[in-house]
């Protein structure tokens, strides 16, 4: 049986754009634990829950923070489980800050960054890392890529007709 | 048996900084992979080569590139497989050309993006990737994360003998 | 007769700002074929178009995209058309990451860059490299440029009330 | 017969860089003119000269300049051939300032863009803008091209005995 | 006779932000023409109008300009008059691109630079450089100064009210 | 008795730099433990250090990391006390990375940063959180101000002969 | 009897963000000051204000400014009490300005520098400063950082509801 | 008799790049003194200094100072005497935290910022303001400004010989 995901959001306001990561996850049939917790305010519970995740059955861990976004880092320094860090946009500096706070991570201690608010893309990732042994999960991956591929020539036979108006 | 990773460059002149990460996958006893390929030069050799990677025994993908660094993405078009980025530092910029060409991807197509000139770090993720279905794998990543631990304890006694000297 | 136009964009997400590209070329009398593509959703269809736009008779090709902006590079990969890029305004960093992802091109491949959605100008560039041998196009451009001229001191003059009222 | 390119440099410490590009010029064999100008400092000359060039045979306008570039942008404003610009890393921010001095053109005068200190992509660009209607010129591109793709291959092969070492 | 300021913007866009200037301006009593011309679509009428300013009784020259802001260095290529740049934040960017473009400038051609949409500042400025030799126009500065010092005491007491609220 | 200050860096690299907070803060009388603790690589001996650090006696720690920087903000999350950080330049990014990791905290788990290599700054800004109750050092602190003052002055005089040979 | 703490604003439009702190430092009890002071505007009271700001009871002074943010640092320069520097976000830049200019101290005169717009941890960081020596106000740290957990684990379990509905 | 020009410098390890803008402004015959003076270190000499400056007989005030680069805008401050800011590049950040400090400055005190390190620039923008009202400075300036020129057309001739050898 495949392993489980964990998303974890430093603050439940980062809900409204992680919450697409899970449905992608959904969508996938991955079973998928969501949590709220602070590398800076509940460390204890995420030093925990890292140390645990992979005997408890997570394959991979989802981390989502803004500012300065150390959730994925400490998560990461307690698994060898991979950890994908989703940088949050906030009220300044337009997610350069979590961006380079999630990514530039020291030597053995790696963390899979993503866009900033990719909360869609962290979960197609760590598909993808699950389906590295599970070609079940690597066909629905070659099935959404077709899917999508073939959305963006529906939209370029739709644009035609856009065209025709200017 | 294991998955081989493959380690794709986009110059040659990045070898220097990118052998770390195959000097560590070989410490994982990981079989690598590694090769000159350019998104923007030899963009046919790239494609081919990732459609044919799933079929080749390949588990993951590491990208290497700098400036307007379209490789790792370009790659990650072309297959299932999860893509690992290494934005270069190039002559200017300080790498964040690249680091934003590598990391901003588009929803669907995911890069899992490391610090800048992060190839060891790209290395332990291919590796934490591969463990993830691949206890042998996942029991040297918890072997090394000891040690480093270790190491930086060793190195704290060190220091206080310099503190003395102060 | 004049080379066609190409104008392509990643995203149908893009044409708000794109259809200002294509209503330019169409003031020129330049034919323009408008097309969504996307280098990491349809980089098959994309390396083919940009492969065969020399023979089906286009002499440049605009490439509008977002984010990780390599739908320009990609296409400059594949032909030796002049390829101009328009770096979209996204969701965050204001543009400046379509701009690094668009401009910092590896020698040998180069991409035209305009500014952060320059839709218009690209469109501009493309009218001027056709008329680089055609002398019809050229006039028209000279008698824009005039017509921009007499356009900026018409507001000249129309200030001058409006400073009145200060 | 061909049109003759414009390389324009703001000042001659920049030849250093700027002479990979007329360099390059010469091994497509379109013949070069080359120029120190100055926007601020010898802003007659420079509109003069650009005023001029079409009536002289020229077809493209190269201008390298660093820090507050203005230069492309001036000779843009003085023509309606294609200006490239290429910005100069400077002994201050990397190149940014050229970058965004040179690209971010207002409606109506574009520049066409490379890289930081892209003086030979400066060059490609041009031969590939005259080559729209010059046949000799774009099959030697196309033959550039793909000496390109087999350089890349050829460094593929060598790094493999590289590798081996590791 | 005291000396006349010169405003000028590179499009009547910019009109909002810059009246302030003119209408500090006028506050002190200083003579102003304020203009629309643009270093790009009218590089003549700028040239122009710089080279005679001296001549025609201007005293210092205010450039208000966004993106590739390139208006106040080509004024001050044609003129000896101290000139006072306002970058203008503009759609993309936050106005980094206009303060680059505008205080970057080489050796031997200076633009005073003010803060992003400075208007109300470059006005001030201008006044105290024709308050070098102008005595009266010194007294209101020191008179405006002290006024200025006088509303931020007496903003600081109606704070405590506020204070008192919370 | 003073409480005692913690000094922990990162990485023992970060030592010459961090080197001078040890001097400055033994110059001012103050205790002075100096660690190496990683937020990643022993995030357990980190935890423990700052969950036990008030009860051992310490007044303040300051924390130095480069990259990603999380050791300050980790050792904020577990203790009351107050946490100096300071952000270390590293290979890429002018240390960009690391202030912005470190300044950019969430609500309640505040970080007082210095600037980047501010390492001086980071002693004397302990010294003066002690001061806060410690007449002996508010003298000391002061006292260093006058030196400092006094040094300016002197330096400004030796200037002037320097002057002269212009 | 415990020390005070000034709050001083640069404007006082900066008010509706810099009552935060004015809140939280009501919430632990601190007696609080708060003012309007300007370094630019009111130099004078800002620079005596601070020359007698510790001998008239105050333990720590918080500076909230934006732009050229210089409020802090000037505070500290005329007075050994810890200074804390809030940078305020203002209408370009995202608050990088401010950040800079408050953090980037020179050695000897450290300001202690919070997040953008990072008022309530300003006050949080005053009091952890004046809890050094003050067992009480250390005690409601403590009690704080509970319940601040608690709040963090309360909306893990109230996002567990909304998963639900996904 | 023309105003005497004051250039300030933060500390004296500005003075190598400061120099030139003490030898431009002895190059025009300008009456200069020079002096090292803190915003944070003696801010009382500072304050004093430009209290005093217009009434001791000078026209114009050059500060140059590094990272939170407060000089300048504490100087203007001070006085209604135009102030010049030179933003000094250091260790970090490539001279951006200087030129933010210096150039954002808040609406009623301006500061006439020059590009980072444009020591030499500060002093021709120094002259420039000086000889609004003085027809032999203005002459010199008309007269340097044509050598300038002159000295940008004969590198331009230079140059064709190095062409020559390419």
């Amino acid at each position: 049986m495949s392993k489980k995901v964990a998303v974890i959001m430093g603050s439940d306001s980062d809900f409204p754009v992680v919450k697409s990561a899970v449905s992608e996850l959904k969508k996938y049939g991955v079973e998928t634990v969501c949590r709220v917790m602070s590398a800076h305010r509940t460390p204890a519970e995420a030093a925990e829950f890292a140390s645990n995740a992979k005997a408890e059955g997570f394959g991979v861990i989802i981390c989502a923070a803004g500012m300065a976004a150390h959730l994925a880092g400490v998560i990461a320094g307690h698994t060898t489980l991979p950890v994908i860090g989703i940088p949050m946009k906030s009220a300044a500096l337009e997610g350069m800050d979590a961006l380079l706070a999630t990514v530039m991570m020291p030597p053995g201690v790696p963390v899979a960054t993503v866009g900033i608010n990719g909360a869609k893309n962290a979960a197609v990732l760590a598909v993808q890392m699950l389906a590295v042994s599970d070609d079940e999960l690597a066909a629905k991956l070659a099935d959404e890529k077709k899917k999508m591929a073939e959305g963006v020539i529906e939209k370029d036979k739709a644009l035609q007709a856009e065209i025709e108006k200017l």
